[in-house]
């Protein structure tokens, strides 16, 4: 056998590609799993969005290789819903890059502006990806912590007092996942100056915005951002869009041209009709959004009466398609995933609910479990109900409700 | 502004990502080119291929995201294919990676394997992305001459006299592109062995089997192969779905999931009715295939008579997509991309035609041009009429027809 690069060393495979493949072991030995795990919208895209795909895919031209910058159609789309909901200008032509998902944009700025040796700043708790990708750029990854004290927000005291050398990249992610905090402008304008003055590449991941959340807020909108700024987007949640790959990067036209570097070198242009459902997609009105947002809302009530009955406790103002919730019995200190990973497995195996440890996003997150709103309200009833009637320890049901 | 990584010194954006922007910028300016450049097939796929894109893609829960292992229904349809036409046995479950796209493959198998300072055997003549995604992954290409007198296959003789230090891949092709070259199954056995006998990694990139070429061949087809090979394959120029991005990796069970470690880190499972049209049109039986043959078949009768208008000279029993061609006058040999490039360009900016220069695929091609066979006939036709009535060079044309 050909050795693997040292790259992987310590990167296993994605978490929710072992996990999913657990709880398909367990569905077909007959257990039947409700998952609250993924953030996986199952809900479909606006008619008129796959009207497009459909008609588009019978034109005879639509088939060959697209452009490595994306149809300008899309692009100009994306440029006027920046324009109508973040209100934030984009050249259409050098300010955007579309991408196939953006997940590999994760990637392709790792491999843009990673050297071996040098680093990058994550969040803990924080979205698994940005610690493999940086890692597997050849970079080291630097932790930053968030703490509910401080709204889950960086804390520059707490940056300045790291070493810095050699820290080239630094990525948030609001509104945040997993804790569904917010952003808050203020905090994230000093943070965007800490970064122009650091000379650090600021990647702001931005796929939650438009999910229980009135105000879209792309870091691009402050002053001085799009010096220092990459931003990330995504149709996959706010459009139901996310088998169907796409998203984007929104950037200043030199680190768009680098990026494109690395990734006219790695893939092609995406399947035009897609693309040109995705430019639709883009068109739909505020009554999209909050039809949407009237199914989380509902769905998220659910999710808080199942979080009762596991005596967590949460913040009711979270954004973005989960609910973080903290673990408040004492039970699971010694398990690998923390409280969190204890009461997650026991609720898989005694319950057969899935619900994802709040440890695989960091130790920050070892107290907590997430728990999805990309599910049915029945499917969460009856994991209600499941819980209820499981042999579930006495410890983790709430006094109140058992 | 933050400086690129070192990976991406020399790495310009992709040759074609700039050449098609120039071709963009010479249409607007009122050319009307006609490029004979990429292997983009210009046909559509099947109908029912179509179809059964669209029927999918009305269902509602087709739009989450997908395994990352692809669809189970994919990976039997590719199982079934390479049985039926490379006569190669390939476990649906284990054996079988989709990608999307096969380039994106070239990249993750690079980055699986390679280290900074690796090296990686490479052909002169070759696809480009070869030598760039070696580079990109940190490790450093080896560059093997392939001869016409050698039927553009690799000489042992010359591989053992490299330096073999470091060289954990080696990348081949069949049919070979640029040269159309078949593959010749007893010199690509004693390849076999010999890597087999050195612990390297053999990546053959096999797109082009199925064009011009009575005799799909496998790699994997050979003795012992499965211990060192990794083939690519797509569906890009086979069954025109080029702009669809649907690859593979078929491979040893071990190799795939090293490989699946890389990947389901970066991206995410391709859209399910993309999934499921590309497993349809794996069904597709000869009289598809043969549809096909037909139609390049007679559009490589005019890029001969093109061929013999530049006074070219051409092997005939080329596969793939494209002819090769050798320029047989002297001008051009201080061209950077030699006399290949001279042609090209002096066609390009005097007849308003795109031919491809030899040159990109490695010095070994500085006096050849690449003419691509996904033009109508009618493009092509008028392609030499250009030409005929161009202000070309005397030189560049052949004393029989001018």
């Amino acid at each position: 056998m050909i050795q693997t690069a040292k790259r992987l060393e310590g990167i296993g495979e994605y978490y929710f590609s072992q996990k999913l493949r657990e709880i398909d072991q367990l569905n077909k030995a007959g257990k039947q799993i409700i998952s609250l795990g993924i953030g996986s919208p199952d809900l479909p895209p606006h008619p008129d969005v796959i009207k497009v795909l459909q008609e588009e895919s019978a034109h005879p031209h639509v088939h060959s290789y697209q452009s490595y910058k994306g149809s300008p159609i899309l692009r100009k789309a994306i440029s006027e819903w920046y324009q109508k909901w973040y209100e934030v200008n984009l050249n259409p032509d050098s300010e955007i890059l579309p991408l196939i998902g953006s997940k590999e944009g994760i990637m392709h700025i790792c491999m843009t502006y990673l050297n071996e040796g040098d680093k990058a700043l994550i969040p803990n708790p924080g979205y698994p990806t940005y610690n493999s990708a940086v890692r597997l750029s050849g970079a080291m990854p630097l932790t930053y912590q968030l703490r509910a004290a401080q709204d889950w927000h960086p804390d520059l005291n707490e940056l300045n007092a790291l070493d810095l050398t050699g820290v080239k990249l630094m990525f948030i992610n609001y509104p945040h996942m997993p804790t569904g905090q917010l952003p808050i402008p203020g905090k994230l304008q000093q943070l965007v100056d800490w970064c122009n003055e650091k000379k650090i590449l600021l990647v702001h991941d931005n796929p939650y915005s438009f999910i229980l959340n009135e105000h879209p807020f792309s870091l691009l909108s402050l002053k001085n951002a799009k010096s220092t700024v990459i931003e990330l987007n995504s149709l996959s949640k706010s459009l139901n869009m996310a088998g169907w790959r796409v998203g984007l990067i929104a950037a200043d036209e030199n680190h768009i041209n680098q990026i494109l570097r690395f990734k006219s070198n790695m893939d092609s242009g995406m399947f035009l009709p897609v693309q040109l459902a995705a430019a639709k997609a883009l068109t739909l009105d505020k009554d999209w959004y909050a039809g949407l947002n009237e199914i989380y809302a509902q769905r998220r009530m659910k999710v808080f009466e199942l979080l009762d009955q596991l005596n967590c406790s949460y913040s009711t103002g979270q954004a973005g398609m989960f609910v973080w919730a903290k673990v408040n019995d004492e039970k699971g200190t010694d398990h690998q995933l923390g409280k969190g990973g204890a009461m997650s497995d026991t609720i898989l195996y005694e319950a057969n609910v899935f619900i994802t440890p709040g440890g695989i996003f960091g130790n920050a997150g070892k107290d907590y479990i997430r728990v999805s709103l990309c599910a049915t309200e029945e499917k969460i009833s009856e994991s209600i109900s499941r819980i209820k009637r499981s042999a579930l320890p006495a410890t983790h049901i709430s006094v109140a409700s058992s």
